[in-house]
């Protein structure tokens, strides 16, 4: 039984004439191949990685499974490829999500003139170049009447420093409201020590990753994501809610040819410091509670 | 008494009709402002930061010391302003250097389409794109009668990843032959785990430089290059050779605005790697020689 996502906040929806990415029951996300090079690029990248022993475990789970490559038969008979992924938002109940591409550029080094031109016009044009990273789509819970709090795409791009600052407090805030109230009475931070922090938060995942990118030399993940995602509910309860980074869209991998990612060590390194800073305010905020009492 | 620095490996040097660099000899270094807005905007820098209270210690012994800017008089009896710097060469016996422009791009997050352009096709032209940096000079001692091996600066900068790391192995080989000979024979970086290791060598300097760019979100380094110096007959001759790292070039530093410099921080973290790499494999030679005997 296959059905349209419900949780795919960034990357491509299906359009005329292809079928566009699907679910099962049992786990399973088909991510169509874009017809150009980048679906084979990324089917390749995806082959090459799941067998590659030089991976360690604990950076293996921040990949998705890959189960493969499938065609799929749409309703009106025509046949259309798809890589088949673990679907990471299968056991989760009301996830909230953030999809963050990770560079300062989003082209390789070997990338043609027209290529880099289009890349780093969007690079400009989004935070990408001055923070080294951009956030390309978020949804966060609110309760069951008024379901997510999902901003549109083009708004979400045209975030600057301010908004994103803004949008990593909010993601972790108790208090949003379903319509549209004062920006600054919606973003208390209050589930950031639950979701951010602690030794299996979004931060300490962040350095796991951060260590890995220091040292391996086999690929450059040009124009790759993260996601951020977590169970509102359960930290609303103060209960550990699951808080998984994961990265994915690999269609612009390059081999590293023995030299660090650091483009997208980089951009790592400069939403570790958002996320710390969100961290540190409300421990601060914390502290000085306390302190009052 | 004032004389033209015969160890500058890279930068502006004297053209007609401009003063060239000079230095003194108490030890200070005479820079030419240049023309037009980077002069101001490296005075302006070396002003700020030689009076920013929040620049640790440590971090601090990475610039040269700033005395000031100083009219000079040319022989023609033109006036030239220059900034007043510390010579960071004065007090060593045939320095070995290299300069190394840190940073994938060179530019600006709001440098204008034009500046882009231009510095672009340099960071894709050199390695600065594919390497997180290029290097822009060197020069290696050999002996009294032969001096110094000193590439010419076209040379180095159509270095590709090979001949990067070629270039820091050669500079800690204790071989260096005065007239062309097979490359191979002349890498044998004899002499980087005295000039690369050590809690005081270079990769150690990295290292702390490195934790510094995670954290600090004041200033945006530009196109501003590491020099990498020692004396290499010291180094031959089993004496800790005074290995140090400093920071020089302002003329593009920008405001962090809060947010790290990830440019720079991605080139040096990738730069550490290299290091690391030649470090670790004359390690492991010598482990091996060691387990030969």
């Amino acid at each position: 039984m296959l059905k349209i996502p419900e949780h795919q906040v960034a990357g491509h929806h299906a359009s005329n004439g292809t079928l566009g990415p699907l679910i099962d029951d049992s786990g399973r996300f088909y991510k169509p191949l874009q017809g150009d090079e980048r679906g084979s690029a990324e089917a390749a990248f995806y082959k090459q990685f799941s067998s590659n022993t030089q991976i360690p475990d604990h950076i293996r789970k921040f990949f998705p499974i890959f189960y493969g490559t499938q065609v799929m038969t749409a309703s009106d008979g025509s046949e259309h490829p798809h890589i088949v992924l673990q679907d990471l938002t299968s056991s989760r109940l009301n996830p909230t999500i953030m999809d963050i591409k990770i560079g300062s550029r989003t082209f390789g080094h070997e990338a043609s003139d027209a290529y880099i031109a289009k890349c780093l016009k969007r690079d400009r044009e989004t935070t990408s170049l001055q923070l080294g990273f951009r956030i390309s789509g978020l949804q966060v819970y609110i309760n069951d009447e008024s379901g997510f709090y999902k901003p549109p795409r083009d708004d979400v791009l045209k975030s600057g420093l301010d908004d994103v600052r803004f949008l990593f407090r909010r993601f972790v805030s108790s208090n949003l409201a379903p319509a549209a109230v004062p920006q600054e009475l919606e973003a208390n931070a209050a589930l950031a020590s639950n979701v951010y922090g602690g030794t299996d938060g979004i931060l300490a995942q962040l350095l796991e990753l951060k260590a890995w990118f220091e040292d391996q030399t086999m690929y450059h993940f040009c124009a790759c994501s993260l996601l951020f995602m977590f169970e509102k509910r359960l930290a609303l309860e103060g209960v550990r809610p699951n808080a998984q980074v994961k990265i994915i869209d690999f269609a612009h991998v390059t081999e590293g040819k023995g030299v660090i990612d650091h483009n997208f060590l980089g951009g790592l390194c400069s939403l570790i410091k958002f996320i710390s800073e969100v961290l540190g305010d409300c421990e601060e905020h914390k502290t000085d509670q306390e302190g009052d009492s």
